[in-house]
């Protein structure tokens, strides 16, 4: 009795993002799903990669935390449009929330969306929000073993960012096992080894996004 | 129709969290709960902790995880006994996770049980594992603002740990600004600031545990 509660729930959220998609689609907008653990650098890459575009290819950002406005309150700072979706205790988006955050949004003065997830590397892989692509962003600090761990997240990215890559000497980074880990569930997302803090390596991860805008 | 199923599932749960608790009590174990991001240094601090127990109290752990047994490997190379739980897709332990994994462990040559959940800073603050104490890692490169994101998991510390603070100075950590969004959804929680790496720090944290031991 209760297999079928469930199926109707995960059907709700895949038809909301199916028409999220259309609508995104309609507009020309590119959007990604940005996942990461906490603190990995999910707002900085945003920030970084929207100082590396094209001046043709505006971004928004869709900002999901369980509480707060301190990441949208430092996008808005720096004139990006963002909307603030606090989950309460939810651990990841959903599509409802982002079909609520686009009607908030200036849609026809933005070309590339990003959608950043609530800071958890399990919960939010299984969620369908409508986006174009995922990009997971590992860092360094959290250490070599992070695809070992969390395959279900490495497997669901079509990009991944390992970012913090100024400090792969201090923590022993190993950088071949961690690629090792990737590969084995994921044998063909694209890895960007980045440094939000320095620039290093951001513009290659740019120019993979900028190959993939809609317009 | 579907609340009480919801109920019922917890309080199964629950149920079984309280004969995990008779049961350390009766063998004078004291259990701890340890949550944190993903790589924030869970597995580090225990081994730090470990290292600085004075001989009388034998660690033991329960290693969670989605995957793995990176970390089971790495304590039973120290020769800390320990047990793997891979949870498959879920985002957090649970109780009869808990009582399963005690059956693979030597209690009576252990009189501190650290459980190690699953790195999220979200999901595991919701759920009573029969431990004594919960304990909660932040760490510096995650940044200063979590207990402002992630306050639900910061009020369910009976003690917080900020590790990796060998980094405060590279990171621009304002640990004040950090103290006061811990405070705000918990005043009482003392915080141990920590570097696993270089070992400041570790001693204070390792009194407090060793002065909640039954025996």
């Amino acid at each position: 009795m209760e297999i079928p509660v469930v199926k109707q729930i995960l059907s709700a959220n895949d038809e909301v993002a199916a028409g999220v998609r259309d609508a995104l689609a309609q507009q020309g907008i590119l959007a990604v799903n940005v996942m990461a653990s906490p603190g990995a650098g999910k707002t900085s890459l945003i920030l970084a990669t929207a100082a590396g575009l094209p001046a043709r290819l505006r971004p928004g950002v869709i900002e999901g935390d369980l509480a707060s406005t301190i990441d949208t309150d430092t996008l808005t700072a720096r004139g990006i449009p963002a909307v603030q979706i606090n989950t309460g205790g939810n651990c990841h988006l959903d599509a409802p929330m982002i079909r609520a955050g686009l009607a908030h949004l200036p849609l026809a003065e933005i070309d590339l969306l990003f959608i950043e997830n609530v800071g958890n590397l399990v919960c939010p892989a299984g969620w369908d929000l409508g986006a174009d692509a995922a990009v997971v962003i590992a860092s360094v600090p959290e250490g070599h073993d992070k695809p070992y761990k969390y395959p279900g997240m490495f497997a669901a990215a079509d990009a991944v960012v390992l970012n913090k890559a100024d400090l792969v000497a201090y923590f022993d980074f190993d950088l071949a096992y961690f690629e090792r880990g990737l590969r084995m569930v994921n044998p063909d997302a694209p890895l960007f080894v980045v440094s939000c803090r320095t620039g290093n390596g951001v513009a290659a991860w740019v120019n993979w996004l900028v190959g993939r805008a809609k317009r």
